[in-house]
């Protein structure tokens, strides 16, 4: 398709422009706020549905607020493929996790439009609300609201951080009806999804280090996670104490990290490539804590990542095996708190054969690589084949500094154009 | 000496008393508050020189503010034996560290006085002020003015906590004259000391575990200190970035920890089964971490101690140079920040032998056994003979459960009392 191609690279200031708007018109301090079912997300959709508007979309916010675009006299069809990411940004974050796909998706439409493409492709683009977790302290609840995945109950039960309010007041003052239908209810049923196809940024450094525009998503990382882990020792003096009466909740954590560091490693080596480790939280307690006591107590967090549950159980059995044994020799007592999480999701093979193939045709490197979880997993979860196409971007995300160049996005919007019409 | 072991056995209600008066005295919302250089530390060697008086023993507080106790008409002469101990407390401590020293001397000369013993053996009683070092950001001041051992500079510079004064301000507080001398003058010259002898509750659970009323110290533990040290790695994404791409400080930390605690282990099984290692503060950055993040900077300490510097040197090397290492492996860096500690100090062989001799002559089990740091290491260092007799106590010290059992205060005072005539 020369000519969808071509439209596409005329849209490149089109581009800049929505994303400098949108930028400008949710600034904070230090980057952007989007806030969930909030008024910065909604003036980032406004923006789209104005462009759209001006380029012969049909756009608007629809039954449970999400953002939605198609070709003018598009009609139910047995087809559809919908090209998502979402509106909403982390507090203090950066303005391309999520606006990008979202543009992206807009974009592939406007080309389509201009170059004459028939209504009834059934192609559809969204901007979900708050798929980030700080805002109701759970992610993806706008595209689980589109597929018909939450609950008039959950609405009552989820609160924003900030303000307080639940989320069925926020869709309310969005004009939302809280009552079902819209509620629990898919606005497109997920049979009828042909492919949900999801342009995103990168959040790690992996194509910026392997010098690649492009990745395409293999799985979405689940996680095993304990946010809240004990270590129970006892305090005593530093200098009266011999090791053999000790019960250092310190050095028996730090024998736990160490371990786990090398399982990790171990486990990578022996083909578990996308596994993840991190102990992000860690700390004596600051009331109790001093140089000269040995520590009675460390609290700690483990975050265990991968794209098949198989690699996240081993290492997590090796952790809590290894944390019984540190217990009986170091006199401690570990309790690990709560295990939370998510399984690792399965992305569509022939999705990613299609995108490999686009790429490949259009003479774009592209890197097949594991990534974390997107509003792509409330879809794959419900059996719609998913996809997600990642963009080089620096500095990581969540933060002011994301930083996506326009030319590796261009290139982004291309491939998922081109997958989109071979699907 | 049957006669002077009965007599302090007759001491031992009174013993009782003065516990329990001067806990009365110093209580606070917790445990005791023996302020330094303050009221509350006066008001126990206040208690302390009621009782000498009414047993006929000259007392007082000496010309640098410390408690001062010799038997009627003692003159100067050229062989004092020191029994002494400090009166003071950490803030919210318990009733025994230090007191139990003092108030042992004070009953040691009282029994003397009762059996008729003439005033020049020269055995003097001390209650220093000021030992423990969170008043006024270090230990040992109230020996050291009795050594001569701080100039009027060091008064003008050292800043109680609470107060916000300077000890000079509280020196004047009390009534002593802040000129040389008697600043900066032993009120004792150290050549004349012939013996420093101190007894302390172990700060420790040794003698408890060995089933064990007294410990006779073989030496004073020094200490190699880092109180604040730093690991500096990069913030990233828990999931999206791989292993190979991390620079995670609290992996990093953990495995130096890990390390310090096998080596330790390594040096007491080579015969070093003194040496102690403790990281007794330990967090990631509260205002950054989370459980999703890779922590980017962890602040930690370390605090080596032992009998020896040829110990505490040899694991301090070998964090130093794993330290090294691990920078290297994990793309971090280490900033251990200043060194600070305090030379191990061996105690007198002659006085442990007779100290060993007294307590075996009055059937009373004593084991050699390293200590901490005491008013006896002011001493030690200008090269008077020594020593340190530890009385069993559970839970450790420097807080409201210390528990030292009147029977084995008394077993202590008695073997103070015959390590004292055998010099």
């Amino acid at each position: 398709m020369p000519d969808l191609h071509a439209a596409i690279e005329q849209l490149r200031d089109d581009a800049a422009a929505l994303f400098a708007q949108v930028r400008d018109a949710t600034r904070d301090d230090a980057g952007v706020t989007r806030d969930a079912f909030g008024a910065k997300e909604t003036a980032a959709g406004d923006i789209l549905i104005r462009w759209c508007g001006a380029h012969g979309l049909a756009a608007g916010f629809d039954a449970v607020g999400n953002l939605a675009v198609t070709l003018p006299g598009a009609r139910d069809h047995a087809a559809d493929v919908l090209l998502a990411s979402h509106l909403d940004s982390v507090p203090r974050g950066g303005n391309f996790d999520g606006l990008a796909g979202v543009i992206a998706g807009v974009l592939v439409l406007a080309a389509l439009r201009q170059t004459g493409a028939p209504a009834d492709r059934g192609i559809r683009a969204y901007g979900f609300r708050c798929e980030e977790s700080p805002w109701f302290g759970t992610a993806y609840l706008g595209s689980k609201l589109c597929a018909g995945a939450l609950s008039l109950a959950d609405l009552e039960a989820l609160r924003r951080f900030d303000t307080g309010r639940t989320l069925a007041d926020h869709l309310r003052a969005l004009g939302v009806a809280v009552a079902s239908p819209p509620i629990g209810v898919p606005q497109i049923a997920p049979a009828r999804i042909r492919a949900y196809l999801e342009l995103h940024i990168e959040q790690g450094p992996l194509l910026e280090s392997t010098d690649t525009p492009l990745g395409i998503a293999t799985a979405l990382r689940g996680n095993i996670r304990y946010p809240y882990a004990k270590c129970h020792g006892r305090y005593a003096h530093s200098a009266a104490v011999p090791r053999h009466l000790r019960a250092d909740a310190a050095i028996a954590t730090a024998k736990l990290i160490a371990y786990a560091d090398a399982r990790w490693r171990a486990l990578i080596e022996a083909g578990h490539d996308d596994l993840v480790f991190t102990c992000g939280i860690l700390h004596t307690d600051a009331a109790e804590h001093a140089m000269t006591k040995v520590p009675g107590e460390v609290t700690f967090s483990l975050n265990i990542g991968a794209t098949t549950d198989a690699a996240m159980e081993a290492l997590h059995g090796d952790i809590v095996r290894r944390a019984d044994e540190l217990a009986a020799e170091h006199g401690v007592r570990f309790e690990l708190g709560t295990r939370v999480g998510t399984p690792a999701t399965s992305l569509d093979p022939a999705i990613q054969a299609a995108a490999a193939d686009a790429a490949r045709a259009l003479g774009i490197p592209a890197r097949p690589m594991p990534t974390v979880g997107h509003d792509a997993a409330t879809f794959a979860r419900l059996g719609v084949p998913a996809a997600v196409l990642l963009v080089r971007n620096s500095n990581g995300s969540h933060n002011p500094a994301e930083d996506m160049a326009l030319a590796d996005f261009m290139l982004g919007v291309q491939v998922l154009a081109e997958t989109a019409l071979r699907l």
